[in-house]
């Protein structure tokens, strides 16, 4: 987790006193279930609550466990200094470590998944208000980052919405598979503990019962869970690139808002650099390298063994902390991004009117032309806009060849932008349902 | 692509034959949609579908390409070879190669993943056959390689169910994201193409149309279904180390079906190797390695670019071919594996009744010796199980502080094996909802 | 191994054909040294090299590997077919099959590393002639994508050149990382063949002994070597990028050579793409994959496992291929790409004067202003030419604050281009040692 | 960083102190070589080493950067603080802020390589130790996970030996690659400053000048960089799961060191569990997820763009932090491994005598019989050990074929476990080349 790429809240939720909160409400939880199934005394399942509003002492804890060399031990033994050792007796009583830390792992991953899926509707947000706001706003559309036909930002800021809709929607399932809880014992068996209490557990915990478990929560749920995060990432890539080609010097369509104060250069005082959809780019990178060690990590021995657990302490804080920041960075690029319309209509131009050859290829071969001949044409005529600067249209008009197939007036029609821009509407429809 | 690791049905997919029967299927729809618009003849319509019974030159198709640079316009010369320059004019009309490249490669895909699918379904069954065969075969489980407790090999067999049926649901999943097509012209405008043409063409080809295209169907679909596919290898590479683990000279739990005339190895004659399940694991990182750059692809410049297209051209076939071979190979692996029962409880029995260490604590703790002290007590006569031998059961019945807790009867219930496999029934219910 | 992206010489390594040959030559050399050890009958070694120029049938191996399912076994049978039963007898006497595969392996990959560094010689090549053609071309330096100050071409061109030198270094150093062969028996003990053999056959095949090789020669070594190639794909990219950057319309730099009859779009007759460097970026990722499956390759289970293999069979050859296609397609790239000094000039001028922003506040810092003044000094007129066109020399000269600090003249002379060129010389020393 | 995966000698490299130290170091030799040349007085590069045993306070930079939003400028703001704004006024002049940060990354990763090679050292010396101590210790070689002939427990550790020696003479060359530096102004032309400065900062800081920058250290660098950890950590990878096998229950061959008071299961108190070796597993993984973003950082826009810089604050210190302590880790482990030489036999004779059948496969070769016939006749006997128990020898011994071409003796002599070891001293001395 890199400090500056981090906020408070998805920190939070993994700060050591979130997880032996987590660990402390399914032990007492646990021990309720216990109880009511007459496992365990009703008065040893109440004391454990006695602890419900301590904040626990991370400090101590470490302590024990530098002794005991086990994490949920030492949490237990600091416990039993809080609740009694007499009274935390039972507490724990036929599960094993395995059961806590993946059930607390799963909550805090649900957790995390709530707070990208709120950032997530803050860029959605962002991206319709702008996209409704540049809906007719012309630009050229690029491929091979070479001019091909006219466009709109509108429709820019559409698809990268409906992309991240996507991604929204795919968080939602990778939410719901690691929405689980395991309460099964040694392994899975439920020898010791009935899958009541398991039941119980789940249901206060907001989980679903994992319907087969070995020690662990199988990690095939894990490695969907970060993938999807990773293909998350790459669409905020997808849109910082965008945002970067549209603000270099060249092209200049839009600018990362420039606050006062703010110093682009320490060398040269005029720049203005896209730094925050640079950095998306890298944090992209950064979210997405957790993809292949969490597939590394399906893969257990017999029914567990614990090579994922330091994969996890590493990539479950910082792909989550990155991706929210990443998220929220993003939702303010977009909101705040400084569009230039008149820039976007003078690079349309810069090879006057070459952006209509298709229209103009088609116009001759609905003209009786063939395609063969009317490609060669076209391309004959656009190739001296491209080298020597001239004027498409002027040039279409001075061509014998074209002119036998298109009158004046029929050339010229070929120039109207309204043209490309006529089925935007219909695009909107699809992307926003409205 | 490794022809040894690659099956007829899905190679065909992505043979150069089949790619130009989608393309031909996609242009010819394109003009019936069109024609029916108004926007060409009738005829020139129906002329293409003179060319449906036609199978495509292949190597004519590469001689032309060899001089046009562009395989598109050379599939649509030849094309016209077969149709008649005349007839074939209109072909294409207001489309751009990615129109017909996008919507193929979609189509591709989407029959990959039929295949998968229907894969999978064989290596369930075989799972789910396997889990009630064994359903009752006792083995020990096992947490860091080390014997834990008891649970039976039908369990495992049923969590490798679970794990891959989740697989499935992913799968079908990832395969409604690339089951889209995109006819929308130049930079996804319907400029020179209407709307209704796509809807037509999609509607023939078994896809939805893309709600907002540039000229390339948007890459975060296909970095989603690829991070699935990895998923999905991630599981069968658990599958396989599992076997690979129970097939080691030590455990001997269960084998790899070894035929006649099979030889293990030149030079030693008495092996008998793990080969396939080595083989899965191998393959599981050959289809994993496609995640990362299917995830780079995502970011295109502008309305795209054409880093993707190498990229696609790997791992689309190699891809999918090696997990189509990966599943059967898995399915078969599983059907025939040989199961040895007795080697299990031998195993098991390694450490003299010492498996049962956690009940004991469990029943000092319930008779009221401190969590503490009862740890104490196993883990003293548990060491010496470990360490000289001896029989966990009757080290404990010689054990003078566990005996003022516990009678000779209540240790002895302590190893009945019931004890670990009584909810069996209840998670198989779990897993296979019968 | 995508066809298109293949050059004969490199696949030729890789075909069966190929391997069978170089299998022969280690079994024909190893019964040479055992023979000379008095372990088999020197008539026997003889015999072997009556194969000596037989083209072995792939066809019929693979038959007899359909009944053996052993590779190295089908060989030897095969084998024996040519040379004789009788006389084939000791062939292979004392090795196991991974001595031949392995030790193969690595003169295939020595092999294709030679091919590479051929190509790097013609990438390196190029690139120097250009970097010395267009040594005092300048243009303009870009930080963030934005105009920072002028550098030239040639410097552009350098740059690449030292990198690709370093990459060459590198491949030096991973082909003789894989540069060993191992004759060391069943599990490495040389139990069964003497240490000589090895030396001799390695001799022969020109590799260096494995010191400890285990079954298998040590997959760090592979890990390492496609480690380097992904490293070199990358710096491919790097140079890929530039290009594409200085094609796309609003800059135009520089341009692909396009030749005559290629079409640039079939829809869109006015289109020249940068379609070859655009493949580069994609065969980049391709060659990058292979580096996690080659490092996931190292940790083999004991003295060998065998699930290296089939990523081996993947990536051996798809991962040289693709870099030997990628690095030929770059060296033509660099020999022909069209550069535009004329738009370097223009484009540098963009923004009149402007980029000698940082010449003025140095100035301004050496006549005696803090540097927090004269940061705000040249921000405030940079501001002007940024967003309302303004020529930057001609706002400082009209600024009372700045002239304070600067004459006219002292002010006009930071416009001089020549004063940022006047190192290019000793960094073209520092690269070309010249 | 995982602050339970980190040793404070490495943190510190990392730490903002360190950082801002190194910074500080820069600026002060540039002063001094800026001084030298008569571009700057003398009493203002004198003046800086004022602050020369000044810590610098970390948390006002901090809130400096927060109105500035640019590091450097930040840094050099509070060093005036510290040397006074008139004396400071020339500190940095010419530079860019990158060449401070490139040149510290550099100092810093060089630093970190030290610290790493110092591990190496560690890890080396402990295998060496143990290798010798068992040199000869028999156990089984094992191929597939199956017993395949008799190797040493020394030459598992010398084989370890040979591939961290390799290891480490990769991470020297890594260190070679990023010890360079860079002073080269906005983008890299020294248009203002002298390549002087340049070369007495980098002897200054132990560095070599980077021939040719931009405005950044060219990233191919640190590719090679992290990918040769990727290769180190996958090195460790192959240890940790050597050791994890060997410490299996039905294998038992060696365990890491189990300490007083250490509890190896909440649950079940017999447990002792690899767990230090499945942690390294992981943790070979974190180490390995930085190779592939270093290599997405190769190709930065034009002269430089800042997508690198996230991804480098995250994996600078995690990898390097992580591959320190798990260096150290796997040291502790080795030195204290708890070897069994008597459960090596045990399992060695599971399958009583088989282990030998590739002798007795020779030998029936070398006594005339045919190699398929030998291999029948072997295979024939060894499956009877495998199925029913038998024991190798005396079924051979039992086997008239076998008896026709071996006499009793001949097979007796088959089964000397010398026979394998007498190369291990050859080996040793390839290895330790003592």
């Amino acid at each position: 987790m890199i400090p500056r790429y981090a906020r408070k809240e998805m920190v939070d939720i993994w700060e050591p006193a979130t997880k032996f909160r987590i660990w402390y409400e399914i032990e007492a939880h646990a021990c309720d279930a216990q109880a009511k199934l007459g496992v365990i005394p009703q008065e040893n399942a109440d004391a454990v609550w006695k602890a419900k509003d301590v904040e626990f002492d991370v400090a101590r804890i470490d302590e024990i466990e530098a002794v005991t060399k086990h994490d949920v031990i030492a949490f237990l033994t600091h416990l039993a200094e809080h609740v009694g050792a007499e009274e935390a007796r039972f507490v724990h009583q036929g599960m094993t470590s395995s059961d806590v830390l993946d059930t607390t792992f799963n909550v805090q991953l649900v957790r995390a998944a709530d707070i990208l899926l709120a950032d997530m509707d803050k860029v959605l947000a962002a991206l319709k208000t702008r996209a409704y706001e540049h809906k007719d706003t012309v630009r050229i559309g690029r491929s091979h980052g070479i001019h091909a036909e006219p466009t709109t930002m509108g429709l820019t800021f559409a698809r990268f919405y409906a992309e991240l809709a996507r991604g929204k929607a795919r968080l939602e399932a990778a939410r719901a598979e690691v929405a689980t809880g395991a309460i099964s014992g040694a392994v899975g068996t439920f020898a010791n503990i009935d899958p009541a209490v398991e039941e119980h557990v789940c249901e206060k915990m907001d989980l679903r019962p994992e319907p087969i478990s070995t020690q662990v929560i199988p990690r095939d749920r894990h490695a969907m869970f970060f993938a999807t995060l990773g293909v998350i990432a790459s669409s905020i890539e997808n849109i910082a690139i965008e945002i970067r080609h549209m603000q270099r010097t060249e092209v200049l369509e839009a600018e990362e808002f420039f606050s006062k104060g703010q110093k682009g250069s320490s060398a040269m005082p005029h720049k203005r650099n896209p730094v925050l959809t640079e950095n998306l780019t890298g944090l992209a990178r950064l979210v997405r390298m957790a993809v292949v060690p969490a597939m590394e990590n399906v893969a257990l021995w017999h029914e567990r063994d614990i090579s994922h657990s330091s994969v996890e302490r590493g990539i479950g804080p910082d792909t989550t902390v990155t991706l929210d920041f990443a998220l929220n960075r993003l939702a303010g690029v977009i909101e705040k991004l400084v569009v230039y319309p008149e820039n976007m209509l003078k690079n349309m131009n810069k090879f006057k009117g070459l952006v209509m050859s298709q229209r103009v290829l088609l116009a001759l071969t609905q003209a009786g032309v063939s395609r063969e001949d009317a490609y060669r044409l076209v391309q004959r005529n656009a190739m001296k806009v491209w080298e020597e600067g001239k004027d498409f249209r002027e040039e279409l008009l001075a061509d014998a060849d074209v002119r036998r197939a298109l009158s004046e007036a029929e050339i010229n029609e070929k120039f109207d932008l309204g043209y490309h821009t006529k089925h935007v509407d219909t695009i909107f429809r699809r992307v926003f349902g409205e």
